[in-house]
């Protein structure tokens, strides 16, 4: 699976996208992604890892014996249904952010339509650092899908177990990460709130000193990506539904990532900015769910 | 208010009450408490501090110008008003884990029985460590209460603002503490549920070498006193619904220590143990807040 002759589809070359790319390119492949409708930054992004353009997902379709899909995650279903219905016989490989109830889903669907599925997930930062970042990959055709990332910098992990158990993994692992930083943030924000929040720096210089320095980074390092984890957190919510555990972390979690959705591709606020917009949602904003409480403070000026 | 006759009511000497009845008689308080009731657990613990009993809380209302409340939450607003329907007239300490809403209900319904009210939080593991917890104090009150403490264990630390101020910094507090290792107990039970435990565990030994240990202990150390933090996480809930922050953070751990309640003063479970308590909730358990689901995964068995 790794001579030259081989060629895979790439939807699309995001940020993440291009470091999966940039390996597949790396190990010998030849990579096709379909420009239509992608901007100016992802086209740049795909000339430079040396990328081959199809104007159209049907010339993608047409010539890729594997297709790798990095998207984000309420758009992987979608992507999954377009590339069926132009009729893929390859090797689907979904490597998003999405439940395992959905990875089965997808993965019927591109059945259906006459390929074959492969679950994956991407875990470690968008970055080309050797090792950064790890593709788990689950089901039958894993084995196959992993040599193609023999060059690194993204390495393929093969986990011995089902299609759902690379997404579980993921839903895991973010379940975590970015479940706890959506809660590291929505405390300071209660602690500004209240006016308590050079004492609860105090207090954790105390007890928890490296937790300041960690609700910082919560909300400088999030904010600009916030727009993409709320479907990631949405999914993660459906994930512990199915396992019988409580939805309300991650439903709060894709709430904070909401009222954070603003600061896409900008410069990231500071905590107490941030703060102001966690506890002041644009009126626009759906009612919470989950709530208990029949009355919602009025938002703060 | 520091002299030797000074009596001091402290309602109840469990364990975090032990600490501070402690820190109460080095300073050189008497200290009363109310024994009628209360288990030959806390009557031992009493009487090794140095307590004094009273048989009955008006015993302890009777003779003491300060009483202290140190109660799991949901006792809190009741203690609170059996205070007052006795006709407490002195300075009364709310230390638990409240929402400020619920602390400046407190304090109205002890200042209309005619006393006065402090806001207290207290942050820190219930030992006798010198300095390993501190007694927060806020409200016009607070100045007076801190010399009491000046002998430790416990600390006692005024904050600058009104009442409310000190409750708010524990639910900030506990918020993170208690709320961050009920999403990891959930997270270990989610990845337990699908497979991808072990797959976790080696990836966060690469990415996250902290988590693993951290993930143990959020079990070990907090299953016997889960019972307890049920209300506490519900009034974190509460303090997040007022500020306008999503309160599914801490319904969903309310509902994790819900279900973690029966190891209440037991041996500690294991991991494993503890998430098929977490996946499989008795049949009697309410239905789950705040899912948007409509179904919800058959318990594993």
């Amino acid at each position: 699976m790794t001579d030259a002759a081989m060629t895979v589809g790439l939807l699309h070359p995001g940020e993440m996208g291009a470091a999966v790319g940039a390996t597949l390119v790396a190990g010998g492949a030849r990579v096709r992604w379909a420009s239509e409708g992608r901007g100016p930054e992802t086209r740049a992004r795909a000339e430079e890892i040396g990328l081959e353009e199809a104007r159209s997902l049907e010339g993608v379709v047409r010539s890729a014996r594997v297709i790798l899909s990095v998207v984000p995650p309420h758009a992987a279903a979608e992507v999954a249904r377009a590339v069926g219905a132009l009729g893929f016989t390859g090797l689907y490989v979904d490597a998003n952010a999405v439940s395992p109830e959905t990875a089965r889903h997808i993965g019927r669907s591109v059945e259906q339509a006459g390929a074959r599925f492969v679950d994956g997930g991407i875990i470690g930062p968008a970055t080309r650092q050797p090792g950064a970042a790890r593709l788990y990959l689950s089901g039958p055709g894993a084995a196959q899908v992993a040599p193609l990332f023999s060059a690194g910098p993204v390495s393929a992990v093969v986990l011995d177990g089902p299609v759902g158990a690379a997404s579980a993994l993921k839903m895991a692992f973010a379940g975590w990460n970015k479940g706890m930083q959506a809660l590291l943030a929505s405390i300071r924000a209660l602690a500004i709130a209240e006016g308590v929040d050079a004492a609860l720096l105090s207090e954790w210089a105390l007890s928890m000193p490296d937790v300041p320095a960690r609700s910082e980074r919560a909300v400088r390092d999030n904010a600009r990506k916030a727009w993409r984890f709320v479907g990631e957190m949405e999914e993660i919510a459906r994930a512990f539904a199915q396992a019988g555990l409580p939805t309300g972390f991650h439903e709060a979690a894709a709430e904070v990532y909401r009222r954070l959705a603003a600061w896409k591709d900008g410069a990231p606020p500071g905590v107490e900015e941030a703060a102001a917009a966690l506890l002041a949602p644009s009126t626009a904003d759906r009612p919470l769910r989950g709530s208990r409480f029949s009355g919602r403070a009025a938002p703060k000026t």
